[in-house]
């Protein structure tokens, strides 16, 4: 069993964590900490997890005994993970954020979009970024792990493919992207009051986003030509799920698309992708940790479109950091994380 | 292993089988019949199955051994599962119809609300209501069970407690149910769509509904009282979800309904008693066989408030038939079900 | 031209007042106060107003002259209007309170609902409450008006025709309310998040509602008998509309339910009594300042069903406080709100 | 007054129609024709328009006396309107189809997509591309108005502007298109059931769409170089509304796009040229006939994001047919048109 600690555990991804865990044959969950619902019992706040974690309750973060954990989640506002990871990693225990706090290598860059200055450069630069299907092999051997931002990963997800075999204009990519409401979070906002967001849509933060500065770091790492990405995100009225259309200009017209990326993702086990013609769904993925992916060559023409969907809070969050987990601990990548997609 | 056949399995009900199963350790989906739809692959209708049944198609009802099944779900309209049940069971197959051929046992009430005539009253007569939390034993040794409608899961749960305690006025018994758009089926009306019931709210089928009988038919067996039920279904802009509140007028008032209900349900593994005060939402049951109640009795005056929510697609259907399969199977009742609720 | 001032204008009644108020051929918006957002355009807060208020910006209160208004409309929270009151009617404006000030006769039991005391028990005394189809003639000549809550005057306008007509049984009235999202008003709330409310259901303050005192109030002053009401609402996932399913023991059942409601709201220009066996849906009122309602007698048995809806917004808040507002000015009662319905 | 039919009105543009019509000053609507609801009261059919239209009979097109109106609405399925339309012209009935069978001016490239031969080549010659902001004073003399589709509208007006000026590479415009689920039209399919289309999202249509070579055709036509368009249209789970967010490379970068736009729609009463930095939502156009537009250049680099807003059922489709016919009848253009969006 592996024995685990989770800090912050009242937002949407602490209690997709806790979800997800709940039918992980080798999770065990120690701990779990709230500044604010100290002494709550975690069944109280989420009743829809009363039978699961009924002797659960939030503690404070420094009454609490993480260190004899063998990993520990920050599902916490940017800013915590670095500040606690020392301790953590020193006692041996590996640490898995799912903030951004050690997502970008660039601390200077870092500082920039976050605000505040990085608590722990060396660390950052041990750390590894947190997406499996590029970055396996180091993280099995990390004791640090960033979990990808929710758009990073689908943007990653979709283009990469076409970066690495090098037949896309690297120069003009363009991502246009949809999430549901949790992926702003838990958090009282008038402009994510259903009274506002349903039966609406719109783009916001269109001058950037905080998860431009990460996507381009992991494309550009993977291109050998100079590359900008305009990444427009958009508020959808659903719940969960992050609908990615990714277009570039096909620098080579003779390749075939749909067996490159048969041919990426062969063997992958969270990754999807599509036959010919197919437009993925969000709710194709709902509740679970696939990524479904369609690529599209619209009139034959020059241009390659590319559908991504996945569940923000799954494979955009908590699902991945479990996967890291696994990878992490020598379990099975897949434990945990295989059940089907609730549709309808 | 326990090899299933599911006759129909391209509605709602049909879906949520494969889903469920697809998680239940004893589960062996051998056939799934449709007639409309005979060769197609199980995932290219439903892609958010693809990797769990990828070798699946639909076959043809005439070309299907459903004979050599152990358990065999009718997830069909009504009047399907009574012209099969015959041969299934000779043949020593388990039949569990998630229509209404096997709920209503005065078989002239039946032809009245079904308009069809019934094909088989001797298999209906020896037939059980597949409701577990008050048929249990009978269930274990079902050939044929009736699985309940959604509504009526719903106010049995609610009800059933106040009437065998003998304590509400039963002959003016009101159930103001709301149940999410799934409920209707997956066929297509104008009236369902999208444009026609998002952001919108109504009551239908004032006049009288056909889970009207069934529920009337097994409140009344537990009633001592002549009994009356007032039953106004609402379709709410959901996907999944039930919410029923109940009204009941107290003949005493001097009981402890809380303790009641506790007591009741003691031990029940899907029934969730929810502390004084709670209301319970749909989510909290959301993809989960759980049924969440909570009672009030507003001003301390001489009437209870009853509220049970409920997944209409797993508790009000294929989470209570596979249920039911493992009962009579002699499988742990819970096994394939306890996977948490998908909140937010 | 009526000039108006509106005292809090930055939540839904508020913009809602300004959006109906846009086509009102006699409506002079003078003046909108906010505290917090002083100084602010309208139209920078309310885009969907642009080209209607381009040069209208919020005031702060204290420095505002409300006083040379004819009419002044508070769209703010419990208590502003009582202490503003006094001055602006010895100055000869009359106030339209959208909020509870003046609702409640008895100063005691409003002061136990909204926790505060009220400001002018003798100008309380003297307002009227503004339920134009029960109390036309007493606004026509008020100075001061106590618009009634949402979710009152869907349950009085089901409930009193049966009331007067003395054929229900008093002691047992039973509201099922169902409410869109946009009646708990623009506060942050994570309850209220579209993440948290939208595809779920849920009642809440099962144990007492604020629009209760005032709902029996009005319901008693018609009663020749003792009344006693069960009032639950609940959370819908929709922006506007309220759904009132209303219940009621039938003392007679010889009176011709239909045509004692044609009869009674004959005339009225916003109440549209449906044909028999119509189910209203809150589209069918959405955006308009009409009432839809529909009577039935499920099984011709001894109960009534009143299906009732409103838009919460409009005939609910500020439509109803510009049907008020026409009559205090003798303008013809419906300018400003004929425009049909938003459907779909 | 203009005496006013609409042919197929029981659509979702029949019924906007009718609404808007409803609040319109100069119509007098003598008819309205259906083949399969003939004789049904209208508002029968569409309760939200009781009292507006009480008197109002769906009648069989045969039976129907178009010639005597001065303007026809055809809101029926392509093929329709071309097969009346010579009747009605020569008659002196000015048409306006809200259809594709006067929008393209290529016979076989209509041909090739609406997959029907054209029944009236001559009149299509003649006929107007109904779309003001581009076309006005053609459509204030013609007899025929082909009204452009939704997605069309909204591209244009974001486009136009751009290529107008020669300041984009048209050879690879991008518009990433969303739209809600009326845009489908009012017909029964699984695919737009609410169960379905709600919490939901999804790209469809990626190989091709009908509204594709209207939109190449008069972005072409203002183009003084190739032009290429890559389209995507998503589905929306939301009644009304369209946001299409357009994508182009600069070929020069020292233009001011801001003033461009504004320039460009300088006077115009229905478009909307937001302040920079802005991001409009579909909400804020709700109902109205306003199409609201951003323009944004993302860090300044050498591409620029429009986004635009319109609801598809108004500026998409029935408001902007009544202002093609307040054209046409030399009524103020504005007519009828001017209430203000539905928010929330």
């Amino acid at each position: 069993m592996v024995k685990i600690g989770i800090v912050g555990g009242t937002g949407y991804t602490g209690v997709e964590l806790l979800r997800l865990l709940a039918s992980h044959a080798q999770a065990d969950v120690r701990a779990i900490t709230s500044r604010g619902e100290a002494g709550t019992r975690v069944v109280d706040m989420f009743p829809s997890l009363r039978g699961h974690y009924d002797a659960l309750r939030f503690t404070a973060p420094d009454a609490t005994d993480l260190k004899s954990c063998d990993v520990v989640f920050f599902a916490t506002p940017h800013g915590v993970a670095m500040a606690q990871a020392r301790g953590l990693v020193d006692a041996g225990v590996k640490v898995i954020d799912l903030a951004a706090d050690f997502r970008i290598r660039d601390v200077a860059m870092f500082e920039k979009w976050y605000k505040m200055p990085h608590a722990c450069p060396d660390l950052l630069a041990e750390s590894v970024y947190g997406l499996p299907e590029f970055h396996r092999d180091e993280i099995r051997g990390a004791r640090i792990v960033g979990n990808p931002g929710c758009y990073p990963t689908s943007m990653q997800l979709g283009f990469i493919p076409l970066i690495e075999a090098g037949v896309v204009d690297t120069g003009h990519l363009i991502a246009d992207c949809k999430s549901g409401a949790s992926g702003a979070g838990r958090k009282a906002e008038i402009g994510l009051l259903l009274a506002e967001a349903s039966d609406n849509f719109r783009a916001y933060n269109v001058a950037g986003h905080r998860h431009h500065p990460e996507t381009v770091q992991e494309l550009a790492s993977r291109s050998k030509t100079p590359l900008n990405l305009v990444f427009t995100p958009h508020l959808l009225p659903i719940v969960r799920g992050i609908h990615s259309t990714l277009y570039a200009r096909l620098t080579r017209t003779d390749v075939d698309l749909q067996a490159l990326f048969a041919k990426r993702y062969e063997g992958e086990p969270f990754v999807d992708v599509m036959p010919p013609g197919a437009a993925p769904d969000t709710r194709s993925v709902r509740a679970s940790n696939v990524a479904r992916i369609a690529v599209h060559r619209p009139g034959n023409a020059d241009m390659v479109t590319v559908l991504v969907v996945i569940d923000n809070l799954v494979k955009g969050a908590a699902g991945q950091a479990i996967q890291n987990m696994n990878l992490m601990c020598g379990l099975p990548e897949t434990t945990g994380l295989t059940a089907a997609p609730v549709v309808p």
